[in-house]
């Protein structure tokens, strides 16, 4: 059903916090891991570093409870809804999405004024 | 800043709704795309498919004022928030992740009872 040729075996994965709508984490997804996460209903992922499928909170306790899981249009990418136990981030980060980049926005409007 | 070689140039970006926190859509922005929309404050992204920048709703107008913008701690992923005009998605949805995938929960805690 996913698009695994795309990336080779993996697809990306946005993790969201059910009660609050956060965006904790983006993680990757086997199939293998993928059907692991919706049958057992847990927040479980394909590690590109270690190559390995990833239980999130197998050593840090912060696991995840799985309650809805979307595909988006193209079948490339996944959305995880979840229960997020203490922090999703490995940082101690409750989002793993915590540094803020600065727009700069134009100034070309308000130079040489005539 | 981002990680630029852990993907050969380009990094997902997660897209999220400013006012309703749904998350629209997943996209990539490589170095110059990124450049661009934190300047003109834009939903600007790189398009795999047809290798070039992409200004979202350059064609079908419904474009994307880039409110905020996060990178993950591990710099190799960006979140934007955005303000989306009409829908995110080229099929006419709001959100490209409309596509429910059904969670099978294990029976086996209720299987052969005793």
């Amino acid at each position: 059903m996913m698009d695994w040729k795309k990336m080779k075996g993996i697809v990306p994965t946005i993790v969201q916090e059910e009660n609050t709508g956060k965006v904790l984490m983006l993680a990757y997804s086997s199939k293998k891991s993928l059907a692991k996460a919706l049958r057992e209903m847990k927040g479980v992922y394909y590690s590109r570093s270690r190559k390995r499928l990833w239980v999130k909170g197998e050593s840090s306790g912060n696991a995840q409870k799985l309650k809805k899981a979307f595909a988006d249009c193209d079948n490339d990418s996944l959305l995880f809804v979840v229960k997020q136990k203490g922090s999703a981030c490995h940082t101690g980060g409750k989002t793993c999405f915590f540094k803020e980049i600065a727009l700069k926005q134009s100034r070309l409007e308000s130079k040489g004024a005539e």
